[in-house]
């Protein structure tokens, strides 16, 4: 027997997330069975999206359950194995391969071989399949080559230019050959990494000056793509600075996550109409059969250096829902991640 | 020396556009010079986007004017012809021909014959080009078939069911295959004439309830397409209703039009992201290219008696104005033209 230290949604939070709204439970875990593994965790992922998966509310994933243990993307150590068993590519899966999978917020997880992947290490180091060659990174590749069809010569701007996905967003675009790579980030240390480590030509501070006033500075010609992690006034602005025929890849909108009222919607919203852009909502699960070519073209940009990837890790199962809260207020640059 | 009765924009209308804003001005025209035409108006058209041009802002196209004729599209009869004229395909023009052109909000007009197309009056009646078969029944059909990718089996909704573009936008939708065609006007007059004339399956009177609960009733199981002639809490409705992958095709927002202040955008945009729903403004000058398609499918249904068509009219070069102001209230059902 083996126990895990979990943790449980026992509540549904109001705006913003609090302690009583969760608890830590262990649980005793069977040996695995046939087909499965016993994975000792090693990182936890917390995102963004998660927020929304709190709250009762139809949506495209279910809500969590409430008193179950909550999931998301992990990555571990495997620590036993229930016969043969074969990873979702048909690879063989041995004890002491690290494997990424969706059981997250807990130590230790019994999952399926065909629910993992194995993961080389070599490569990139086991978080980095949380963040720049996970689901962070086709995230922000799908987004931008598929949803914004971004072509050469782009003006890009995305919001959250500091974070998980909004910094990558910057570097794909830069690498894809957009002419002009604005972000924006909240406070000067985002703002000087996002300039200086992932290669932003301009970040804008949104916490010293609206994001319109700033953003029209840093492309006076307006741009053709927005990459939008945030919507709030980051969507009202970029909607302004678009220009004929641009588009705009609707990824989340962090700011309203906590929100308690409804909040309401940009007021520029149709421009759309007379300079004919589009905004598109995605999932990165839509975009699968782009996984190939991302990992691929990842791989090849962090073998060459040409990718700047930062991470921001919380300490121990017990720190993972302060560091969720810490990811909606900000309080992370590049990929959040929990290190147990 | 022709006489013509023209109106000029003198003052940039704040909010609902009043007398004081135009004034009716006498020109003498010139005898048609080489390529020109002389035109006798007989019809004017007046279109909500018209007051996007009285506003003096950075915009598609280009502002009126002040103390100029202002423009639009009319029908007229060739009065006189300088020399050899073509029209804008090529064919030749002659005095009695009725032709349709840019030259509206005046009684006469000269015209550089390739600014103009001779119309076939047997075919319909001289204003029904400026509407079913003009620029009115090409935006309906271009931001259906093109912006809106309607698909066979599609649940369509479209505000201003009895306006003159989303009138043809049920119809043409249903022609088309759509499983399920659901509209909103003003009003119970309207509401029986898109039902028992265009032949929606369900109009909702948004004067007489909320739009979000009369659409929830009307297509309980959720739209796959919304043509959006209103923006404000129609487009709001819509984005709760529409379903995985649904598609909305921005083509007005007359609830915005005589706004002063900023109007809020939906709050609910970011289901845009878990829907993975794709908006896109358009122009029917963007879709030139599907001209002969339109006219040839428009021309048969019309010979079919498959397309029911309304106009509002108003009487005299005079009254353009008053129809104008009228159409921005909703006091037309179907195409409101002056007849002169």
């Amino acid at each position: 027997m083996t126990t895990s230290t979990q943790w449980h949604l026992v509540r549904r939070p109001h705006g913003e997330p609090v302690d009583a709204d969760f608890a830590l439970v262990q649980a005793e875990l069977d040996a695995p069975g046939d087909g499965q593994l016993l994975v000792r965790n090693t990182f936890l992922s917390v995102d963004p999206y998660m927020r929304g998966r709190m709250n009762d509310a139809k949506s495209y994933v279910p809500p969590f359950e409430l008193d179950q243990p909550m999931t998301g993307d992990a990555v571990g150590v495997v620590e036993a194995v229930g016969g043969t068993v074969s990873d979702a590519t048909g690879a063989a899966v041995q004890v002491g391969d690290t494997v990424v999978h969706p059981y997250g917020w807990r130590t230790h997880a019994l999952v399926e071989g065909r629910h993992t992947r194995v993961v080389d290490t070599e490569l990139a180091s086991p978080s980095a399949y949380l963040g720049v060659m996970g689901m962070t990174g086709r995230t922000a590749y799908a987004g931008l080559v598929r949803t914004a069809e971004l072509k050469e010569g782009d003006r890009v701007f995305v919001s959250a230019a500091a974070g998980a996905v909004g910094s990558l967003v910057g570097q794909i675009a830069r690498l894809k050959g957009a002419s002009l790579v604005v972000g924006s980030a909240g406070g000067p240390e985002k703002v000087q990494w996002a300039v200086d480590e992932a290669g932003f030509d301009r970040v804008v501070d949104y916490k010293a000056q609206p994001i319109a006033a700033g953003l029209e500075e840093a492309a006076p010609e307006g741009i053709d793509v927005y990459f939008d992690n945030v919507g709030g006034d980051h969507l009202e602005a970029a909607l302004s600075s678009l220009r004929l025929h641009g588009r705009v890849a609707l990824c989340g909108a962090i700011s309203a996550y906590n929100a308690t009222e409804p909040v309401p919607g940009p007021s520029n919203l149709f421009q759309a109409i007379g300079k004919r852009l589009t905004l598109r909502g995605f999932l990165v699960s839509d975009h699968e059969d782009l996984r190939p070519e991302f990992e691929q073209e990842m791989a090849g940009w962090l073998a060459d250096g040409r990718i700047a990837w930062r991470e921001t890790a919380v300490e121990g199962i017990e720190s993972a829902v302060e560091g969720f809260r810490s990811l909606l207020a900000g309080g992370n640059t590049g990929k959040m991640v929990v290190r147990l």
